[in-house]
């Protein structure tokens, strides 16, 4: 029996593309081998790495002027390797709206001047700073941002200004194809796979061409953090994660099936809405986050007391739906409703939470 | 209908393995979820993350001394990852054996002086050369091979000796738990999991632990690739390639239930003897390695002609048997017959290749 999972990440993955990869598990197209037992150079996976390819650029209407790079490991790698590639000794200017903008900013300064140019640090991460009037420094090679904040629950409903010859990088980990956006106002959009597009253990980049300068980097710089790589070899510089490459190709196709990113928008607007309303009306439970930022894919909120939410969680888990417990470092309750949790999964947990708290209150 | 598939990497992994993550692929452990889809710090997946490690611990006799690291990428992130961390500046020993080593090679002279101090490259890489004698370059900071070469089909039966002070590292992607090694006699040992182990995407690395010095390293070394933060978080640093680290316990539960890596080499040898027993007696077969480096993993042959060679990889997979064409570099044909290839598929490979000659000679 298949649960509503609201884990943060890895997460839920579409039903029908479960059901999909697990009938052709241990035989694909009739070749009588796994999609992960076949080489990544022969043509039944060089088309699964293509159609990826084909259905990424197709959902977010991306140029040629970028490449699609699938690189091993998730967002941390790309925390280093951004950087690495773009910033060579200079400075750029970091957005702090939490736990994962801090550590990008951490493995940033290992390669240049890192200028936080806005931060909801002081109150405790509850918004996305105000950064419409943001001022580049001087000399900035990027501007790197986090869409949204699976931790603190907070998320840009709009983008800073796009800057001249300052390209703007976000980490879309948590809310990459969750919404239609412009790709042409970044220069670089990295997301690990486990939220919104499949298993953990890499990280789709998409990349402006014109910032990749190989040859200007240091000697250190190892070939397979060299963005160059990927795209001149076509993502098969060495062997790429290919089953993971494969669960991307099916969730594009489901995302494709279902209509589109504009559908997806509609939809995940309406299952974020259906929780915040009940957020709004009570008092039982709490958002700490304030609502003009609250993010559309991890509702975070608060009960009366610390023991109330274990038994929400318990008393969730026992009903079908599983992974409700919000990161250890900020406790309460966080439901991430991310574009594989269908609105039945979302309708069911409001029911649930309107039913507890008469219940409990 | 699976077939008996001799791909060199991504490779066959056990019926028994594929059946068994099939059945499960939508609700582990009835969760109600794939593993892939559930939280790496969840009870459920630090179960499965321990006995990967544990069973790797106990097929090859590891003991503490030595640490065990999930690396996202595969053997070229290690290529780099091993001299970024053990070089830093010094020299160290190569031995150049074949395409991968000449990349490992390569890469290491990133990060320091390298010292070819073996090659078969003047014959084509048709053995390993003779490092029995080997002499260490005064102050080396480790010597490195390649144990099995899967381009030219050629592998190390015998070890280089130990050095005092400097410690033997050595790429075993291809032939790692194929057959029984003394890990003491390893400072470290990395292979991606494609060959023998498991999907494409990540990499296991054992190494000695006095040899992790972190503070050592420059500043520009990125946290993904510090081994030091892989050992003190437990491969927990950041989120590992979870569903990988699933069936690298799968397939290391079905080795455990051969009976070992003493079994399985047992295996491997009847294996390899089979097909290389044709070699000797025919002069329609012949192989263009020298007979004392003969790899057990990769066999290559070569017929008369080239239309014949394309005739016989057509035919046999036709008969079930795939995977039997050579690497685009060298051509002829390649039967990779890693663990999850039974006696009975190599004895039908047997088979067929007598009647292919047969009919063609």
């Amino acid at each position: 029996m298949r649960v509503y999972n609201f884990s943060a990440g890895p997460a839920m993955i579409p039903d029908e593309v479960m059901a999909t990869a697990q009938a052709e598990f241990c035989d694909f197209q009739n070749c009588g081998s796994g999609v992960m037992e076949i080489s990544h150079r022969g043509a039944l996976f060089t088309n699964v790495i293509k159609r990826a390819e084909a259905n990424i650029r197709e959902l977010m209407s991306i140029s040629d002027d970028y490449a699609i790079c699938f690189v091993p490991g998730g967002a941390w790698m790309q925390f280093g390797m951004v950087p690495m590639n773009l910033l060579n000794g200079g400075s750029a200017d970091y957005a702090d709206t939490g736990t994962w903008s801090s550590s990008a900013i951490k493995e940033a300064s290992r390669y240049g001047t890192v200028n936080v140019i806005a931060s909801s640090k002081d109150t405790k991460y509850d918004r996305i700073p105000n950064i419409r009037h943001w001022r580049p420094t001087p000399g900035a090679k990027f501007l790197h941002i986090t869409s949204n904040n699976t931790i603190y629950g907070t998320q840009y409903h709009e983008f800073p200004p796009t800057v001249s010859d300052i390209p703007m990088i976000s980490d879309m980990s948590s809310d990459i194809m969750s919404r239609v956006i412009n790709v042409n106002d970044f220069g670089l959009i990295y997301a690990g796979l486990q939220k919104n597009l499949g298993p953990s253990g890499m990280a789709l980049v998409i990349i402006r061409k014109d910032l990749v300068k190989d040859e200007a980097l240091p000697k250190w710089v190892p070939s397979m953090l060299r963005y160059k790589n990927y795209i001149e070899k076509e993502n098969m510089f060495n062997t790429p994660p290919t089953f993971a490459v494969y669960m991307l190709a099916l969730v594009t196709d489901w995302l494709k099936n279902q209509g589109g990113l504009k559908v997806i928008e509609d939809i995940n607007n309406t299952k974020s809405e259906a929780i915040y309303e009940i957020l709004n009306q009570s008092s039982f439970y709490t958002s700490p986050v304030q609502p003009d930022s609250r993010s559309k894919m991890n509702v975070v909120f608060r009960m009366p007391t610390e023991e109330l939410e274990a038994k929400f969680v318990k008393e969730a888990a026992a009903a079908g739906m599983t992974g409700l417990k919000g990161h250890r470092s900020v406790g309460g309750i966080r439901a991430s409703i991310y574009n594989a949790i269908p609105l039945a999964g979302v309708e069911k947990l409001v029911d649930f939470m309107i039913e507890f708290e008469k219940k409990n209150r």
